[in-house]
């Protein structure tokens, strides 16, 4: 394993970890917040040390780089940048135990959006934009951010795909142009892009600056952390309105906008998975509808919470305008359904993924057709072109380790002894990272009834739903680490 | 499709299940139960008419059966089987409504064990023989019953090979002896024996014979009918005992006392199986006695009880002998995880097996090992032989298919409104022929609070369940119906 050049790595990301910490660092001084100032100044310093021996160890790295490196360089880097993104939360005292910041930050980098908070309002702006601000960058992922702009030493594009493919969503992962850097910079024009117009809208609707930006923030990254108590549920209908919209754009696979700016309407139109989207939002509301008839005033408000929720939920973001868990039986299913399948691959929903469902359904499909007759050949197609075995057979070894984790997960969180429903849904919206599950981790509840080994556990949840399992579970390999 | 050679096998299916009502017919004239006698008397004259309908319908059958025609006679079979197996429930008014005693008896036939009746000692004799009977019978297969004992015309290895493979829980069938007819006559040998000595450990035990002989039945066939509306909570901790015990046999791969019997013990001694289901049982009974210290008055009882829920949900029986829904939640998520796992392959008991959890898990980690390096080839050993590519396909299929039915089922079942505990647990308690869930239909309830349509779907679970869903998935495809 090339540990210097993974090193070498790791102190880029820690470096532009340090420059995304300085605009909240700003915040804070506007603000006057002398414990969020400490925070945030002591943070940076700090991490400026790590890189710096990081890039001393590293001064002499061969170049060299393997899918293996390539899953373990992003694992890693990821819990660095958590194990140090939280110190401001620590630092500052605003989060007073270590590993509860560090729940937040993860929870915030992989745009889960559960929180361990009870009073969200207490936090200084600071350290809210922090929170936010983590969502984003998460959400397109940090490596992607710097492939895109940072000069990465030693790149070419064998390189680069490997790194992309571990921490893109999706079953697949497609460039959009021949060069890898390039996707890249384009993937994170068009979030940018469609994170400002999100923003001016919710500035029209004359939502405060810093709320604005961090729910465009949150809504970006499909994490949720919002900057009230209650979520969305005190904003006007308009802002929640604008809200509903974005979550779902964001949760389309961003492809489809490159697509669309390259005048190719006709294949987005024709795209199976957005179909599949598109058709089970527009299904889920409307049976959520039918099922809450009576529950709120008039049917504008029934429509508005209904596509609201699915959209925050199907998307994985996880705000809330209404406490769902009191929604009638059926209509808690239906979501708890599409917290599982997620939004589509390449956006930056979790989930196991609307492209992955589609994957599996059709090789069950073939499955079932080579029963009936074992002699024909039979290819499975995704949008008129034929999927390669391999990646039907990592959708069906993702499918595993999905169903295996949870199961793991729901028995070590259980052992605080809540009911199956809060473990069940608080697994689920962690590993989905959705935010809010059911329950005792309902919209209007929060993670900080859990012990520290059930929390640490969710944490390792959250990071492998965001990394999509693998670049995890090959850090916990023996394999791995064997010459 | 031969539809000729299939009506003569479902004919033959019918004239044995006839033949298993006499009993219960005798039992009932016995205790001079009118109705009984009338349901019974009348249900045979009716199974009779329809098995010679299917024959004149058939006479001129040719030879000819492939894989398909297998699975989907097997599929129509038990379909058939189960609905003019309710009706001695319906004639004799003991269960007044047709939908409920196809419930019943479907419950009964796939050895789930999950009932509408909130009384069962209301019951006559001759229907609690016949419910706990058809755990019995469809516990081993009426199928491979028909291959062991009768005559089946136009036998030949690869046609019975076809029916044994659908009818057979497991991933991989394999024959025992070079003959399946004589395979099919050991299985039911062993089959016969075990369940005589469990019967006669019961009446040493001082229980009365029929209810001896019921839950003999019940054990045998991992199925769970009690015939006490407590279930097994009031006999002596002599018999609990014995039942843990025998459903723990029940639970083990046939082939395994085969082994035994040809004195190979180092291979029953090193399957992998084995050692997971054994390994399984004993972690979960202790981490459960750790979880429940204090629950029950001595050590004695909480092990006690421990050992028979693990024992009733990892075989899938569904026998209680206490309400462990009160258990505190990590218990109860054990139990979850249990009821998901089940039981060994080429055995009576339902779930997804142990079996196919390890092959899973092996070719998961094949998959890792395959990402860090893709040069080299790997094959999946199970027992030191190599797994077949295709039967790893077909366990991944499996895997797809189990958590597409689980989350449909949900979906339709909590339109009823009740609680996701209990609709999650009420479809795992189906599909995998468990019986008793949590909460609202925990173990001291009933499925008699759900609507028409849940009650189908939940039919259609244990159907699937039972038959390791492939040949009912079969018959809903229209692939099958072309010509």
């Amino acid at each position: 394993m090339n540990y210097k050049m993974m090193g070498r790595l790791i102190a880029q990301i820690l470096l532009a970890e340090a420059a995304f910490m300085v605009p909240a660092l700003i915040i804070s001084l506007v603000g006057q917040d002398s414990q969020a100032i400490l925070g945030f100044a002591l943070s940076i310093l700090v991490i400026l040390a790590v890189a710096g021996m990081l890039m001393f160890f590293a001064r002499k790295a061969k170049k060299g780089f393997y899918a293996r490196e390539g899953m373990v360089c992003v694992g890693l880097a990821w819990i660095v940048m958590s194990l140090l993104g939280c110190l401001p939360f620590w630092i500052s005292r605003e989060i007073s135990s270590y590993l509860d910041g560090l729940f937040e930050i993860v929870s915030g980098f992989t745009t889960t959006g559960a929180s361990i908070l009870s009073n969200v309002e207490g936090l200084s702006n600071g350290m809210l934009y922090w929170r936010s601000f983590s969502h984003w960058v998460g959400g397109m992922g940090v490596l992607v951010f710097l492939l895109a702009v940072v000069p990465v030493s030693g790149r070419n594009d064998g390189f680069t795909m490997h790194l992309l493919r571990a921490e893109s969503p999706g079953p697949n992962v497609a460039k959009l142009v021949p060069r890898i850097r390039s996707t890249a910079g384009i993937l994170y024009i068009l979030y940018i892009v469609l994170t400002v117009i999100d923003f001016l809208l919710l500035i029209v609707g004359k939502m405060p600056v810093l709320e604005a930006v961090c729910t465009a923030f949150g809504t970006a990254g499909t994490g949720g952390f919002g900057v009230k108590n209650d979520s969305m549920a005190s904003y006007s209908p308009y802002i929640q309105n604008v809200c509903t919209v974005f979550m779902l754009l964001f949760g389309v696979n961003f492809s489809c906008y490159y697509l669309l700016i390259m005048k190719q309407v006709k294949s987005v139109y024709k795209d199976e998975e957005l179909r599949l989207y598109v058709g089970m939002v527009l299904g889920s509301v409307l049976l959520i509808v039918i099922n809450l008839r009576g529950f709120y005033g008039t049917l504008e408000e029934t429509i508005r919470h209904a596509f609201f929720q699915v959209a925050s939920i199907v998307t994985t973001t996880g705000f809330a305008t209404t406490d769902f868990d009191l929604w009638p039986g059926f209509s808690k299913s239906i979501l708890l359904c599409l917290m599982v399948v997620g939004a589509c691959a390449g956006s930056t929903g979790g989930g196991f993924k609307c492209g992955r469902l589609l994957l599996v359904f059709k090789s069950l499909r073939r499955n079932i057709q080579k029963m009936l007759r074992p002699q024909r050949i039979q290819a499975v197609r995704s949008n008129k072109q034929v999927v390669s075995e391999k990646v039907l057979e990592n959708t069906n070894a993702y499918l595993a380790a999905y169903v295996l984790i949870i199961m793991f997960s729901l028995l070590v969180i259980s052992i605080d002894g809540f009911s199956v429903e809060t473990n069940f849904s608080a697994v689920l919206a962690c590993f989905n990272n959705i935010g809010p599950g059911l329950e005792l981790v309902g919209p209007t509840c929060n993670f900080s009834i859990y012990g520290p080994l059930a929390k640490i556990v969710l944490i390792f949840d959250m990071l492998a739903g965001r990394l999509e399992i693998f670049p995890i579970l090959i850090l916990l390999s023996r394999d791995t680490w064997r010459r």
